[in-house]
């Protein structure tokens, strides 16, 4: 536990920790507070991603390879799904589907962007991989092709049976997908993804005992502010005048993406952007792959009806101008420091339309 | 003659010609059967195509390079435009299009996503001539945005006029650039494109006189099973519970292209991706810029009343995604078996989708 | 001024200058000749727009590299502007729209496109720096991606009061894209655009003052005559049986954009596809970066209501396809005349649409 301890105190980041008592002491004692409690469990819910993340990785490294990197992959956005299983406890399908869209649209614009205006500031022109970065924008265009498929082809007026029964033939298509992916990354063709494993980040790794725990308790946490932010996000949505599509598609998603984002970003800075964008590009596969159908087949189970995979007109436009995007700038190999100024700003056009939003609309 | 038959002796495929009389005494005996037929003709016309094919490319062999070529390119497509002509004249409209989409569709994502698994099984990455690959696909990606034009532009309610002279203008145009292309690639530059030839096929060739014949008599035959293929599907589709727009997109256009998918899927296994990608861009190129618009002109003959160029949204949202897709996959010059399960993948979730559409949407 | 009146001697271009004093005199004669005063407003306004062109370019000369191309690249489009604020002060605001949209659409499939074919009836194949090509093709993407999306993601009837907000707070982004761009480009990143710089005409430069004189003179020349141009397009288009967006997309665009498409042209037949690219995808960033929302400010001080930037789908539509199309085509650094064909084949299509539009869908 000691380890555990140390790499709390160097990590500023992990010193928001202390907001995760305060998040359950102020719902226990003023459950009206809807600001003050969805701010606090936000400051929560940052470093148990990114002490989730620690460990995902922990365990993976010691797990050896194969089962080390399924466990990398399928974890990797395991804050994202917690927070996306409470709210459809809830029932709250909008933000469920904000918050996978905003997933998407953040791990491309916003944490591709960032990194290659981050790095472009040091470095006047980067160079990448391009065999392989074009590889990954391939496959997440396909995969968010795959993903959009019944809100491009039909509107949301359509008959509500068949989009169940898409929606769920979808959802089996798409995790078989997720894992002939996984057998192609980890096995068949590895060495096109080699660079983007755990060795990537120079922390020291926790023993593995402490790892299961750390990720047993993390997780138990993680859901149990998820539930207070969820119950707190609506109220507090209006205090801020922000519309749920805001939330769900930038709150959330940036809140549960932190720990990646510190990742990228500290390697853009590295000059290291074959890893910034196998990370930014895998994790918004791995969101359209597997943590969306994982929720629609779900929902079955534990949400009030079932959710189908119907996204509203404008998600589906914006994720598939993130992942258009994705594709034409990392094709070229390069990037300088205004490639991502107007990644960014694209990422803030979107934020701006959806916070400026009619609510009626999304 | 003889060369014919042992042809047919030594390919198993060919075999399947005994259902040609079969349909046919079928029809006269028992011309309500309609799943019957329609089982019956699709198995027909496989092998019809596959002959069609042969011939074609054995004339084109025999005439020289310039009068072969342009043979090889304007016929390559005839079973496709013989069944829609047969469509055509019996007003079937919603057919015809659902083909023609479905042809551009099957022609990318099914041909060029099966080509790049089954080479991928057996070769760890295949590389290809990336320069005409990007050129081929470029020139797809641009004929079927002018094939796209109205339906992408206009809504399928404005006037109905306007729809029509519209829809010549631009069949005359399509058509022009078609001829253009066919100066470009058979006299030009035929350098790019000179691995797509008919050599590529290890086969012996037939006589001229033989070929002609064949040519000749198959195409009426394909004429006369089209005609029971038609007629029948209707009924038959509702017996397997098939949607008319699967029909048209997934059936017609597997059927109609079973020659050329044989011959790509052979081409991939032998490691020689440029042939494959070259068919299938240019077979899918061909018919938005030849098929599709000489079904519009002559529908001003031939049929109850004249044809436009409208496509449903659903379809036009396909066909954009399956060329955009061809110019991004075949961008890199270099393909794994994955690639080729993420087409496939998303192939098959079209065919899903229309399989489960609710019958008035499309 | 000797300088000038040789310039204009030597170049056949410029004696269309003759026709400026006839459009006043015939403004003054015979104010109700809608059709002959739009007809002589667009041979006037060519002449002037190439004046125009020289004058910037000779100024930005003189002034020394940084405050030059600053010139050169605000005044680049200074004829399309004025052009743009008549119409603004008359409350044209869909001729507005429609000229925005077109010059994006003529920079790009029209002026890259007839580039291609110029120069490929000259040279079989054209190699040109693919690097540089991608990265302005990929800024150009995002521009127009960052101007679109308003209309992308919304339908025209949203709240008038949300969309006016979400005008001013993207047309300020897209200025600040706009001058973070100038200060890439223009300074730390000056060796990628070196070659677009006003050295690639060979044309003897004129003295500062008469430049300065000239460069008033003649943008108030300009302004006077588009109030002719502006007044009569409504009437004579009926006469030509053109729709308002036809007029707006594809004559107001090519007659304000004729010394661009000069200049664009001779470095095609002279080999240097690089500055032609340069010039046509520049120039259509700076429509979407700068004088689109330009206008849209200025229209809270100068139109009788303000302006949004609510673009009808049509026009997102062809937008889109046309700057997807210049990434595609200029990803491979090589062209040959049948991909100008296709470019030009589908302006033409784009064209025949607008021109054949029933007047009530634009």
């Amino acid at each position: 536990m000691n380890t555990l301890f140390r790499e709390i105190r160097d990590t500023p980041l992990l010193w928001l920790l202390v907001f995760v008592p305060v998040v359950f002491a102020v719902e226990k004692l003023s459950p009206e507070s809807h600001t003050l409690l969805f701010v606090l469990s936000v400051l929560a819910i940052v470093p148990l991603a990114a002490l989730l993340s620690h460990a995902t990785e922990s365990v993976a490294a010691k797990t050896g390879d194969a089962v080390g990197g399924l466990l990398n992959a399928t974890l990797g956005n395991l804050t994202e799904l917690v927070i996306a299983l409470t709210a459809l406890r809830a029932g709250q399908y909008a933000l469920v589907k904000a918050s996978i869209a905003g997933a998407i649209v953040t791990n491309t614009l916003f944490m591709l962007g960032a990194s290659f205006l981050l790095g472009g500031l040091k470095y006047h022109v980067q160079e990448y991989n391009r065999v392989s970065a074009r590889l990954q924008a391939g496959l997440l265009f396909l995969a968010t092709i795959a993903l959009l498929v019944p809100s491009a082809v039909f509107s949301a007026d359509s008959a509500t049976a068949f989009n169940h029964k898409l929606s769920i033939g979808l959802a089996v298509l798409l995790i078989v997908t997720y894992g002939l992916g996984m057998l192609y990354s980890l096995k068949t063709h590895r060495e096109h993804f080699a660079s983007e494993g755990p060795a990537a980040h120079g922390e020291a790794k926790w023993p593995i005992n402490v790892s299961l725990i750390v990720l047993a308790g993390v997780t138990l946490l993680v859901a149990l502010v998820s539930e207070v932010f969820v119950e707190s996000v609506q109220m507090a949505a209006e205090t801020f005048a922000m519309t749920p599509a805001f939330v769900g598609f930038i709150v959330v998603a940036l809140v549960s993406a932190a720990a990646e984002i510190a990742s990228v970003f500290s390697a853009a800075r590295k000059n290291r952007l074959d890893l910034s964008v196998g990370i930014a590009l895998g994790s918004a596969s791995q969101v359209a792959l597997f943590v969306a159908p994982v929720l629609v087949l779900l929902s079955h189970f534990i949400g009030p009806t079932p959710m189908d995979l119907q996204f509203w007109p404008g998600a589906v436009v914006m994720i598939l101008i993130a992942t258009l995007t994705a594709s034409l700038v990392t094709n070229s190999g390069r990037s300088a420091w205004f490639v991502g100024v107007l990644m960014l700003m694209v990422y803030l056009i979107f934020a701006m339309t959806l916070y400026l939003l009619p609510p009626r609309v999304a």
